[in-house]
């Protein structure tokens, strides 16, 4: 089940495309669903694997994502990994109704946070996640089940978040019956340290179990901080094509970190990602057509990657 | 001499302002004296004390720097240390007779960028910079004889830099008795391994002596690059405001690490800048104005610090 994650090889990296999701999450427009099928399969061809597809929300209310059992279908026919965002027992018995093999369920380290993005307790949202893993359980199915804990490095409403206050999550989390969870840096405010600090902390709880690190590039240290998670032992990142994406709670906010430099980054650091650069950045030109008015972030695609061989 | 960059205390690290040279080395437009002066005012007052102020170029050649001993003067009055770059022994005589502190000459570790960028071999550059030191002791002076060797983690004509030829053009520097060296980025091809890799070399080769890494944001690592510099233990690093500035042999650059954010990687990772992040980022506006042609990078102006106390 994880081991969609672990299955690669020594030494290479698990990078997400959010952009699908957490992307689109806030744009003005959206692709149709053509422009999202063709985005999932030009993100294959360039060698992505793991694919945030959309969000389980009633789809009269948030059109964008009405298509999501397409996007499913897309990343399917690939035999790549796809993962649907689900805010409730409702959205996860929609998901568990279609093949998308993971299921993303969100709870905020930062209890203010919590109450303004879901307009739920934690606990309320704690026993949500139980739900979501017992109807899971009760259809049978072998769908990973992963939390992403938002403002696991800080919160823009109430400040810093204890690391002690993200670990008990992480603890609820599993006993709540999880098989994953992430850390997000939802509204950018970590560091390199805080990151490296953190992750450490997963490893001693975790061992060698995958989680995520979801940065956010909202004060410029994206790629900063995915160096430290890298060093830190992480070996799943998500990431943006083009770095889109933002928070409603993240005033300012730049979007996720952007998967053209964090290709960059993983490769100079020797973590292959397995990642064809030049056709990555290629996608740009559908994102640029798709969403007229969104500002495609990125260093990497505007200067290009070093003429000679980079890799490490 | 150098106990400048040493001086401040431990876990302070030395952020140098270079955009009122490196910075302004290719802009359409430039900043009036006043504006340049308003410039250093309003960064000290902020809490940089280090300052690239300008090149010793033909003032009827190069315009923009033609008043670079007003800048010198700006920042000699608030006790804060100047840097001038100077391209040969001509400039190096003029910058002598001024009382700027610390003079800079470039050479490439890339045979073939130095070249293309001086017109001269490395042995003609280094000849020219024994001259410099020559100049230098004749005049009676204390002035730093800082070396920034381009191109030191890649070159945009000959590709990979070889770190022991790096090493060699270090230790040639020393021999033809310059006080300081910088270790530059100058096309923005590295990562933070190759940081912390040459980082390493440099710590084994001149124990605590201070050296400069001066980092360019092209490909996105400016950032990470600059905290693996940190984490190998260098402590004098380049910036500027905005990110001003670029190359002419780096396509596509988008100019030097942006020290709004750097400041933010710096406190964040526990080391002190004595900057103020809200005054550093209000002279955006000045630059706004003396500069109308150019963009304004940085992530950190954009979303501000956050509300709460963040610093490490």
């Amino acid at each position: 089940m994880v081991d969609v994650y672990t299955a690669y090889p020594k030494g290479r990296v698990a990078l997400r495309e959010v952009g699908l999701r957490d992307g689109l999450q806030l744009t003005k427009t959206w692709p149709t669903t053509a422009q999202k099928i063709d985005w999932v399969d030009r993100a294959f061809a360039a060698g992505l694997r793991y694919f945030e597809v959309g969000s389980f929300l009633p789809a009269d209310k948030v059109p964008r994502f009405a298509d999501v059992r397409d996007v499913i279908a897309a990343v399917d026919r690939h035999g790549a990994h796809g993962v649907a965002l689900a805010l409730n027992q409702r959205g996860a018995t929609d998901a568990l109704a279609t093949s998308v093999p993971e299921i993303t369920v969100v709870v905020s380290a930062s209890a203010a946070h919590n109450e303004a993005n879901v307009r739920r307790t934690q606990e309320q949202s704690l026993t949500e996640i139980a739900n979501v893993v017992r109807l899971r359980n009760e259809a049978g199915r072998d769908t990973i089940i992963n939390v992403g804990i938002a403002t696991a490095f800080g919160c823009s409403i109430s400040g810093h978040v204890p690391e002690d206050a993200v670990m008990a999550m992480v603890d609820r989390c599993f006993e709540a019956g999880v098989h994953m969870v992430g850390l997000a840096d939802t509204v950018g405010y970590a560091g390199p340290r805080q990151i490296a600090s953190l992750c450490k902390r997963m490893q001693q709880r975790i061992g060698d179990l995958p989680y995520v690190v979801h940065l956010h590039d909202t004060r410029g240290m994206g790629i900063a901080n995915a160096a430290a998670a890298l060093d830190a032992g992480c070996r799943v990142l998500d990431a943006s094509l083009a770095g889109l994406g933002g928070c409603p709670f993240a005033p300012g906010a730049s979007g996720n970190v952007v998967l053209e430099d964090l290709v960059y980054l993983c490769e100079t650091k020797g973590f292959g990602t397995g990642i064809d650069l030049e056709k990555l950045i290629d996608i740009r030109g559908l994102l640029a057509e798709a969403l007229p008015d969104e500002a495609l972030s990125g260093a990497l695609a505007r200067s290009g990657p070093p003429q000679f061989e980079w890799r490490a």
